[in-house]
């Protein structure tokens, strides 16, 4: 039918448009259906109603399409029913537990991308893939159509070394110190990392503290060929963007199904143009990952994935139950990163783990006894000149200290109100903590964890300090700290025998 | 965080509020979170996320919300994360196929009815019921979830007996000769029906041809309390209204997950106090109940449930893979359902499925031979009689005669191309092309059928004449007819054995 445009000033998170309850009888359409609107172009939208905001023959369009379509306010447009598209077919043949063909699973992924498919619909896939999952072929077909909606990056230089970890523990900031030791042996690792989702602190959120990380695709490639390393931060390159669509129904959920995880880390992947792959698996209670059985069925997927994609696949199962090293937060992850490159000898499960990824990833390329080699190439301080090279290339200082990155001055000590042994340390309680001081926002927040599992501790210890930007944060930190109890403390007796 | 508000002009389907970029990250939230908002009322809102339609230090909120918590353009309000509801938390469970219990469905079940709940949620909460579905005590705890929603009629008459068709088969016209066969036994029988949600026409669709369907909660219970029945229109009334958001959710996904669909249907009869119920399934290809098998598990399903809830339940699985009768569309219903009244022995699948249904009641109401006791009340003219009470009851005219249905004027003969026998009547193509002809909102628009399964057609016979109020929807529904091709007919011969 014929209806009237007239704009209205609002950014929509979905391409839709507003309607009048009779005109919507009219026309066959009731909410969260779709009308095709034909003026100058031709496109589509999802239908919202109202009886009040608009009169009868109207029809309300946000200004950014009236823009992008060249409506002009008055024009009058014919709006008809559309149908859905048939990716929602595939989503409801997803429900039913069917598998899904290469050209379906590319159907919803480009619709999702055009934002062509609503909310509601897109829960309904991602609450299926976390119901029913893929088989690994799917999976395949699903990384390769999320790698076709973004860039690919070419490298001369080849091969490609690449290293990703799943995430899901605190502190984990062994990025530069992997990709500086693989540099300085001679590989190339062009790594891109993303800032938190829901951590308190991601790669990206720490690198950028001592050097820019918004990288070109041309200096990513211009960087790694040289230097043979970058700590660049995903999102300013386009690749896989469909990710970043996916992400924002996925939070509130509070899901990342399988099948999705696996899909959008391999085509980050497969885009940056990566031939050989180490992937860190952090395990145990509080991480991604619980249990070993189900690390293992993660090594079982990647590799196999790998094999399928044309890539080169091992994973690092690794201890996850406690947070990697004493820092959580940009600053202070920063500090003890570069410390350790240094020369510094703490915390040693950041060395340790840091120095094992570096070693799958040097054997990978050929060059045997590859922790050991690693280690050497971290203590000999060629780790640390190569990290230097890849900070000036990305923009950082030239005389970058460790001790140029301050916690936030505000701080609190967190005490322990009984002695005994370090028995757990809650992941997901340092985060709340480490958010509560401002993370990864204020780059001065977050908390140092003072004793780790297997530690003896006295009554009136410092089990960790929190540090923030502002005295509100600190003391917000504090309670939350208290709150929470996020180490526990135990005698050494687990139960008595009688 | 204290920001400006500033209002905007858009009606809302979720409560939401748009937040500049930046301030989003200095509050802690993203696009899809919550923030609680506090002037002089506190409530909560979903965060959209802008950095062009806004300046950084407002809010933008709309009109409505505006005017229900009394805020005025540039209040400075505080802005602050708000965590998830609770509910949340239990779709995830129902996600991981755990059994859910009384107070968390309760909890969803409320946080949907208070748009507490996204649509994202909302989606992800009806696909995993959809996938993972509930037992039996979960849904009766759905049910009365439900009911408590909105209000319950109480009768003073007992018992109250009902009829529900769980719908799916074009042009079942049966529940107002049901109800005037139950209520001339002397039963009351309070009908609540839909209008069209997917189908061409629902019962209040056709009923609201000759008597106003729109009825109070008094009036229901004064009419029925007096002749003994009506035919209401249910969403005049607050029963079980959670569904009409919930509705809103499955219509886009093609969705209705059998817990909801019996939590929909039983909880609206609860409301409504019925102590019996006969519930009608019809069967066959094209209907929702494909199988018998399917058929015979909704019999279990209703029949257990009725048990629980204090309700005596029976079912009729009913012959659903043709139309029921010749007529679908809203005059044309209406004109056979009053013709049949009037005393018309034709079309007999309409009179047979009907004295069938009202049969069940009438021995659930402890009058013997139920179904020839039926056909005697309809055959006596007793049913016409209380029929016309009701009509007259419900602002109908007295005088009201099957001839003051008029079908559309503009029509089409569909004829057979080709010679053999009615094979079988595609349900969704007759939905399809009786929508074609302005169906359920153009009254007279619909179509007769005139040859059904197992008739002999000759080419050149009419199978179908479509009937719309204008001319071009006439010629559209021809054209859909001719596309769909609903009748479809063959030779005797199946297969031919050599």
């Amino acid at each position: 039918m014929k209806l009237k445009a007239r704009s209205y000033d609002v950014d929509l998170s979905e391409p839709s448009v507003i309607l009048h309850d009779a005109d919507c009888v009219q026309i066959g359409v009731r909410e969260n259906d779709r009308v095709r609107i034909e003026g100058k172009d031709s496109w589509i939208a999802l239908v919202d109603k109202s009886d009040s905001i608009l009169k009868k023959g109207e029809v309300l369009i946000a200004e950014i399409q009236m823009e992008k379509y060249g409506i002009k306010d008055g024009e009058v447009l014919e709006v008809v029913y559309s149908p859905k598209p048939d990716s929602v077919n595939y989503i409801r043949r997803k429900m039913d537990g069917e598998k899904l063909s290469k050209d379906e699973i590319r159907a919803v992924v480009d619709d999702i991308l055009e934002s062509r498919l609503s909310k509601i619909e897109v829960s309904a896939w991602l609450t299926s893939l976390y119901i029913n999952g893929m088989d690994l072929e799917e999976i395949a077909h699903f990384t390769n159509a999320m790698v076709d909606t973004g860039d690919r990056i070419q490298f001369q230089r080849q091969p490609v070394f690449d290293f990703h970890s799943v995430g899901g523990v605190p502190g984990n900031k062994i990025t530069p110190i992997v990709v500086s030791i693989v540099a300085a042996a001679g590989l190339m690792l062009p790594k891109t990392s993303s800032r938190a989702i829901s951590s308190a602190c991601g790669t990206s959120d720490f690198v950028e503290t001592f050097c820019n990380v918004e990288l070109s695709a041309q200096q990513v490639r211009d960087i790694s060929e040289e230097v043979g390393g970058v700590f660049a931060w995903g999102g300013s390159m386009n690749l896989a963007p469909v990710d970043d669509i996916v992400i924002k129904i996925e939070h509130p959920l509070g899901i990342n199904p399988r099948a999705q995880m696996l899909a959008s880390i391999m085509s980050k992947k497969l885009a940056i143009g990566a031939t050989h792959l180490v992937v860190d698996i952090p395990t145990g209670r509080g991480t991604k990952v619980p249990t070993l059985e189900k690390a293992r069925e993660y090594v079982s997927d990647f590799t196999t994935l790998g094999r399928m994609l044309g890539m080169r696949v091992e994973c690092a199962v690794t201890y996850g139950d406690q947070p990697v090293g004493q820092a959580v937060g940009p600053n202070l992850e920063a500090r003890e990163c570069i410390r350790i490159l240094e020369g510094e000898k703490h915390p040693s499960s950041v060395i340790e783990k840091a120095c094992e990824c570096a070693g799958m990833i040097l054997e990978m390329g050929g060059i045997p006894n590859g922790v050991d080699r690693a280690r050497e190439i971290l203590e000999s301080g060629a780790a640390h000149e190569k990290f230097m090279e890849i900070v000036v290339a990305q923009g950082g200082r030239p005389d970058l200290k460790s001790s140029d990155l301050k916690p936030g001055e505000f701080s609190y000590d967190i005490v322990s109100t009984k002695s005994g042994y370090v028995h757990g340390i809650d992941n997901k309680a340092i985060v709340s903590i480490a958010k509560a001081c401002g993370a990864p926002t204020d780059k001065g927040a977050g908390l140092l964890i003072m004793k780790k599992r297997g530690q003896r501790v006295e009554k009136g210890d410092v089990l960790l300090t929190v540090h923030a930007d502002t005295e509100a944060k600190a003391q917000r930190a504090k309670e939350t700290a208290l709150r929470l109890g996020p180490v526990h403390i135990e005698g050494m007796l687990i139960e008595k025998g009688v």
